[in-house]
């Protein structure tokens, strides 16, 4: 476990020193968007997706050189949704991960411009990494931007997940809301990480479906620390989802159910890496990590 | 000119035929947003850029199905940028191209989301394009993320718009908010024809300087109607930069010299391409095209 939160602690620092070098300069024109990137960037996010795609990479033989600009990619798009996630007009939300939020920073329309510049850096990342061969670069352009859109993607869940609110949704539609919402993105930096190494075909569907459950895994922890835990714990609105009436697992199926939930699928998020041939410990740390996070 | 208006009636044909086939059906989930998706693309919009990369294309010699991918892609970016700049807190506008805009008819949070679909789309469109060589595509994403994006491409522009509103800009500052806002696109359009034709690099520079004189050109137009022309010829509000004390070229240095400068760059746009060895009539067209346009 220690050696787990030295692996976090070192990815962390070398995706953001990327992203330092990536995001253009506070100085230069126009000033207050660059600002505002850099101010949702570097908001103290856990860097979740990056580390996925480190851990996966790793686990299969790539050097931390091919892995980072993917890894900065992702959480560009990670970023770019909170912005407009949080924007009045969707979650309304003021305050996110301990500080303002973009639009109540900078205003709403640098807010907007903010999110839709960190997208369009996030493909030309990928797109300019010159440690990839381009048939690897367009692979991973593709499953991101898939991963990022509709229907199959981020996009789609999150226009899924405000049709949604306040309405009464059966299990099987929460499951999908956020298989597209938050697990499209997970399993991409899962698979990502594999497709970076060279992983075979077969390889690459073990950790697609491990990455799957691990998106699964992290949206019912997620929606379990929103009732269990406070604001000043989560950095963000606690008891949120309730208040907007979100369909989530607690609200649908019960704490305790949700509970139990978490564990069968953090059971078969472990037991689907047996089939691998490479040692993976640090996968199996990882999704035991989310199972028992606190935050 | 009869030609001409075939050669454009041909290729909005063909590229809104692929457009069709790439955007999501109106019946899959979530249907809002992939109608949002389509009442926006398909509004009748004048696909300059599309029209553009078949131009330059053709010119150098490439086929209709190299360029129709890339040619969908260019018009899913641009219609994002009139989806998000058509919202309550940027230009808050309620009708485009003759009918209402896409937050007026979907509500804002779907807006923001469709905009933010039709962005990714555009990347995975390129990212998947099998006609064209994985080299040529990373090429091809590295450019329109560029061009797209901030610092050097239209989101940067928009932000510097943005700013300026209501305050005094000089003749220099006007020239880099529309390089970037409008120009950039336009210019990846006229380069990326050339790219997909495999010209030289010389090539693709002449195409380039020919390129970003034809966007400043169709931002001078674009100012000129807006302070010439009806709400009903425009199919959009008309007079609404004066309203909005907007930087535009007439309002800077008069609607006369507005009139003499497009005059001026757009000889200079034609003389550019006098270097080139193929046949460039087609090209030479367009910037006539576009310098007597009235819509």
């Amino acid at each position: 476990m220690q050696d787990l939160q030295k692996f976090f602690a070192d990815t962390v620092e070398t995706v953001d020193a990327e992203l330092d070098r990536l995001i253009p300069s506070e100085t230069e024109e126009p000033t207050t968007l660059h600002q505002a990137m850099r101010w949702s960037v570097f908001g103290g996010g856990k860097r979740f997706r990056p580390i996925l795609i480190f851990a996966v990479g790793k686990t299969f033989g790539a050097r931390d050189s091919w892995l980072v600009r993917t890894a900065a990619a992702i959480e560009m798009i990670h970023t770019y949704s909170l912005i407009h996630d949080d924007l009045p007009s969707m979650d309304d939300d003021d305050m996110r991960r301990g500080r303002a939020t973009c639009h109540k920073k900078f205003g709403e329309a640098t807010a907007i411009l903010t999110g839709d510049a960190l997208q369009a850096l996030a493909f030309k990342t990928i797109a300019e990494d010159e440690d990839l061969k381009p048939e690897v670069r367009v692979r991973l352009l593709s499953e991101i931007a898939t991963a990022a859109g509709s229907p199959d993607g981020m996009v789609g869940g999150q226009q899924m997940d405000l049709e949604a609110e306040g309405r009464q949704v059966a299990a099987g539609g929460i499951d999908r809301i956020h298989e597209l919402k938050t697990g499209a993105l997970i399993r991409f930096a899962a698979i990502a990480g594999a497709i970076i190494a060279g992983g075979t075909e077969g390889e690459i569907r073990v950790i697609s479906d491990y990455g799957a459950d691990l998106g699964r895994l992290f949206q019912i922890t997620d929606d379990l620390l929103d009732v269990t835990q406070t604001s000043d714990i989560l950095g963000k609105t606690a008891k949120k989802d309730i208040a907007a009436r979100k369909a989530t697992y607690p609200s649908i199926i019960g704490i305790s159910d949700a509970v139990e939930l978490a564990e069968g699928i953090h059971a078969r998020a472990i037991s689907v890496l047996s089939s691998l041939d490479h040692s993976h410990e640090l996968l199996t740390e990882i999704a035991g990590f989310i199972l028992s996070r606190k935050y």
